[in-house]
């Protein structure tokens, strides 16, 4: 895998199907995350896999028309061998397309004495390292290479998981609290193998991506084929759903949004403003007050078991959320809290 | 698979568990569907599987605490050696309940010459057999012997082919238009068959149900397995993505039955009218107005496209749905009609 000394770097070095994918991607920004990238730096997030080297030459080659610099931001986990090879072949590639990056190396393996937990210890130190890089460079957003395979296989486990709607769409193409965004996540995987083959972009498989272990894995070999032999056009559909999620989360939000500014205090719902609400909006409403109180996923099922306590009159009731989150249920509304014993 | 002369025909003939279960089924039929059966007969499809078997058992000895009265109808397809011994075994099932019952034969194979088309073919026949039943008994409905199994295979089948939500949440337990209800639906098959087991129910099985000719079948043997592999609790999961699209689907049809009343005309939506609407109801309308034309259920995929053309003002472009309905965007807004070449 050795890298050229230059890769293409502006849309005029590519071939036209190559350049119609790049503006493609630029056409997705503009108009789902409808964001302005103008005058912001972007650090990309860079694996050295074939999804991040098509993100980063399709977003350097797109910068001069977004008016945004990129910055590429490659971590070496110290998980295998390979990794201090790889981080070099990551330079090289960044040195090939003529943009800034900056690799580092931690050692993930050290923070799992006993290898269990290797996978978010990792998903963790990536994070910490890209909102560094992020800190270090001014930059406004991170770019992810999640594409719509990723989002598939998001939307399959989180139906497993039993995630409400409209989180079962699957992942956002940005995440305004982190700065987060995924250019490519209404492009299938296909199209992006096809076009780093077109471009002779180099890039490095994670053997680890073929382990059965891990969650993401089984929907990625087992799960997912079977839906695409059911249906070849499988992933538009999930790419149907993930819009459609969109539109309906944009308006669940600005619901619940007014109806948490008639409230005097979020942590308490009163029954006759509640009794008043359709019960797609009570429970969204129940979410967004749990959400209010830090961190932790309130799942589908605990939300409608509070529903029934509310509905059926059940009074004292008390539902336990993640987080050490609780709703208690009583005869004026609903007290929502964190468990003052569990806490810490 | 010999029947008894008798079987348990009221709670008071039933083991404790057993009670229980029925009580369930009952406080269900109240809280979901909302229904009053007082008065009313309910027609039974009862096939002669276990499914069918505790249905038809449950409603019976639930019978006099809904004030309502249960007819069983059998319908033998003609389509396997086995199935005129089976519809004997169903009339002998009813007269061990005391439940009175039709059973009825067509030939749904001679319906199909080459074949082709015998599971659309035998759904047909099923459907015209029970409506008959009904008009004939003065049935207000038709209830169905659906379990949370099936709804989870039915919620992977609409996932597959691109439903859109809430009608990703899967089967509804009542159709008020043909009557239909759905008791067992949030009842696993395993609760079922342990019911039949402890109640000595005799049942035939249907060899058709492992062929993997058929979807559903497909869905139940390799796709349902692999998600209780992920989360044994993947039925409760199911469970409450239903519930939460059965509120979601109340709350939609409410908020575009408003949007219709202020308009004068269903198939043309004003643009001005339109571009007021967060995009969420702007999609459920255009459905809605599709709806409004004749059979054919829109895709989500096809209503995004329409989105997106009237989004960006693309005037004159035309998008083709089921059932030979189009929309055409224009200037004016949208104007949705039946393709006059197509039809007929």
């Amino acid at each position: 895998m050795t890298v050229p000394n230059r890769l293409p770097r502006t849309l005029q070095e590519m071939p036209p199907t190559a350049a119609h994918f790049c503006l493609d991607v630029e056409r997705f920004l503009r108009e789902e995350p409808g964001l302005d990238l103008s005058g912001s730096t972007i650090v990309c997030a860079y694996s050295g896999g074939v999804d991040s080297a098509v993100l980063l030459t399709v977003l350097n080659a797109l910068a001069p028309r977004l008016g945004c610099t990129v910055h590429a931001a490659h971590l070496d986990h110290g998980l295998r061998p390979e990794s201090a090879a790889e981080a070099k072949h990551a330079l090289a590639f960044c040195t090939a397309l003529g943009v800034p990056g900056t690799a580092r190396r931690v050692d993930v393996g050290a923070r799992c004495p006993n290898g269990t937990g290797i996978e978010e210890a990792a998903r963790k130190a990536r994070y910490n390292f890209l909102t560094s890089v992020q800190a270090e460079t001014g930059a406004r957003f991170i770019a992810m290479g999640h594409h719509l395979n990723d989002l598939a296989e998001d939307v399959l486990m989180r139906l497993t998981r039993g995630s409400g709607w409209p989180q079962l769409g699957g992942m956002r193409c940005f995440d305004p609290e982190r700065g987060l965004i995924r250019p490519l996540l209404m492009t299938p995987r296909a199209d992006i193998e096809a076009l780093a083959r077109e471009l002779s972009l180099p890039w490095v498989e994670d053997a680890s991506n073929q382990d059965p272990a891990y969650q993401r894995n089984r929907m990625r070999h087992s799960l997912l084929p079977l839906f695409l032999k059911e249906n070849p056009n499988f992933l538009q559909s999930v790419a149907s759903l993930w819009r459609s999620s969109r539109q309906d989360r944009e308006f669940f939000d600005a619901e619940v949004q007014k109806q948490l500014k008639t409230l005097a205090d979020p942590t308490f719902l009163p029954r006759p403003h509640l009794t008043e609400l359709p019960a797609a909006l009570r429970l969204r409403l129940y979410k967004a007050c749990l959400e209010a109180l830090g961190p932790g996923q309130p799942l589908a099922d605990s939300l409608n078991r509070l529903e029934t306590a509310f509905t059926s009159g059940e009074g004292g009731k008390t539902i336990q959320f993640p987080g050490n989150k609780q709703a208690k249920v009583n005869a004026r509304g609903i007290d929502f809290s964190i468990e003052p014993n569990a806490e810490g």
